[in-house]
């Protein structure tokens, strides 16, 4: 099928992917009285008297802002608030369809990171909780930081801890395969935007150690003269403090894990092979990754996963954020915090079974419906462990 | 019923009385692939070639903001923005019930006009239209000419103009009821805030001329002290130039039309008696209006007219802004103007046969199904008479 061409139409025949539903009877004078007026004073009462009763008796406990700036919009790049929006649309129809989670799009005309902040912020009492969509890096960054310290709801920002919870899941199994322990690995990642460096986080978290990110500029290193005016690139090259000097090729060697989220065709199979024996590649470029799936496992690879759904193992989001708001909503979480996370990649990695185990199957598939009930399950959990949870 | 009691427990129940539904079939990959990436890219980069494309290809076209910051929530007063959130999904809730838009409630956590303008401006490309609801006078008269500056997209505060619409429809047929013609009544008003002030200039855009507005203070007249920092009072004053001095009863005497949206019990018998003989009475305060109906009919009152659905001639808001908005959005209007107003409240009143039209019947019921299809098309046809649409 041409996606592009029919995806087009389509767009025109829906009109729009979302609509809001109307949950109450309105047949007769009652009913407005009860939904509406002069009823409808009382739970506006309650909540100003306690406004955690906002949870209760509206829609905010369900509620997700999906919300973006349009500066990095799929791989198109910065194309504007409101030509994002059908990627946000789409967002908030995977969050109802594999969630349960009302999710709403909202994009914001703004580049400057404090007014896009206060933005958030003063809408912050109308929902649960924020997924932040879409935004450039190292802007993401900032907004996100900022955004957690002001607001007493969950702040998500998909791109980054969607992408690593499903790297860091897909990683668990690839482990197990290759019988490798996350502290003793070399890793390399390839791009060091909001993905990139979610993911290094997420799996530094997990127990990684030994790990180079390169970006265009090559291996991210403390003293590289432009980390100077970097402070989040300065933050990476001083938590990986890497040996080696060069780009992607030189990082290469030895290493056991890459991880691209960079551009197409970076990485050759001289460079896969140049790897130590049966090296994990998860090159996520989309929607051509830095070295196709038959070309890394031809120079020996051991587990390759991809952002394509036309390939095995695919590395999709859509495992990840629906259950992850799920769970955080079922508790009334304050946020999504590192463990949420991990649990979540734990849960994950753990619905392909034993027996199942392969290296063409180290992730459940999108459509799994244990998936979404699995992560939530997982993240509500520990949330309540940690303290975030509310209920 | 005991409307309060039973609707705080039934907001309990329903947990929302909206939710975001979706309209495209998620089943399988394929469908992931269209709604969602890679083929979403397709309808993103049509936006960005065309930002009017944003109507055709998300909800933007049937979508409005129904935005509050808390500070006049019913008769509540200044509750704060959550607190306001029942009422906002209440609005939500009769826009798609009776006029099939799609809306949202934000409730914006700031006093600060200019914060609020430039939260919702930000906004503003993410829906067609904006319903402010709910704002403290003089505030939201700043507000609403501000975004009007800035956006492009209709902006409209229910609260005055919603009113001053069903109004102007019930005050069209209850002078046909006593012949009388606007431009030769004399009107009085109690209450000069945010109701108040728009009936005022939608009756004075229809041909009014004699009226006299009244506050907490008395008849608002040019050189009354406090007007010098009321830029918006001052201007009701410098339009009405009324002789007379005093409070209400000085005003009324003589007078032909009522119109109250202040407080309980202001007007007594003997003050209708002094009106002219066989007067329209509009007394609106909620839920216990300036006069009761029945008192203001025994003193003489040709024509009552309350906010209350327990006695005849409803004035509720409901008339109006479903249909308002739905006219406006069928043409992709860019505005709603005073001619896109008075269209509206002609198909109104145009609703009561002149074979039904009595005293007590001058408004069709809430629950006519004529009243949308009516209003949307009087104001689609009256915004393309005057360059306002798009469409």
């Amino acid at each position: 099928m041409d996606y592009a061409k029919e995806s087009l139409r389509l767009h025109g025949e829906w009109a729009g992917k979302i609509e809001v539903s109307v949950r109450v009877p309105v047949e007769n004078a009652d009913d407005l009285s009860l939904a509406y007026t002069p009823g409808v004073a009382q739970p506006c009462l309650a909540i100003q008297k306690d406004p955690e009763q906002s949870y209760a008796l509206t829609r905010r406990h369900n509620l997700c802002a999906v919300i973006t700036d349009g500066t990095a919009v799929l791989g198109l790049g910065d194309i504007g608030p409101e030509a994002g929006m059908p990627v946000m649309e789409g967002k908030c129809v995977l969050f109802k369809a594999f969630g349960g989670v009302d999710a709403f799009p909202l994009c914001v005309k703004t580049k400057d990171v404090d007014e896009f902040v206060n933005t958030v912020h003063l809408l912050s009492g109308s929902f649960g909780g924020v997924n932040l969509e879409d935004i450039a890096a190292p802007r993401c960054f900032e907004i996100e930081k900022k955004l957690k310290e002001k607001c007493d709801i969950p702040i998500f920002h998909d791109d980054q801890h969607g992408t690593a919870i499903v790297v860091a899941a897909a990683l668990i199994n690839a482990l197990k395969i290759t019988g490798r322990k996350i502290e003793n690995i070399h890793a390399v990642f390839s791009g060091a935007g909001a993905a990139g460096t979610a993911i290094f986080k997420l799996l530094w978290a997990m127990g990684l150690r030994h790990a180079v990110l390169c970006d265009i500029k090559g291996v991210v290193h403390p003293g590289r003269p432009d980390l100077a005016d970097d402070p989040y690139l300065d933050e990476l090259a001083r938590m990986t403090r890497p040996a080696v000097r060069g780009g992607l090729k030189e990082a290469l060697v030895g290493a056991d894990l890459f991880v691209g989220v960079s551009a197409p065709n970076l990485v050759t199979a001289g460079m896969v092979k140049s790897m130590n024996p049966g090296p994990i590649l998860f090159p996520m470029a989309n929607p051509t990754p830095e070295i196709m799936p038959d070309a890394a496992k031809a120079a020996g690879a051991a587990v390759v996963g991809t952002g394509r759904s036309d390939f095995p193992n695919q590395i999709n989001n859509v495992l990840a954020f629906p259950g992850v708001f799920r769970g955080a909503f079922d508790v009334r979480a304050r946020e999504i915090n590192e463990e949420m996370k991990l649990a979540a990649a734990h849960a994950l990695a753990s619905l392909v079974g034993e027996d199942e185990l392969a290296a063409g199957l180290i992730l459940p598939k999108a459509f799994d419906p244990r998936v979404g009930p699995a992560v939530a399950s997982a993240v509500a959990q520990a949330a309540r462990d940690t303290g975030a949870a509310r209920l």
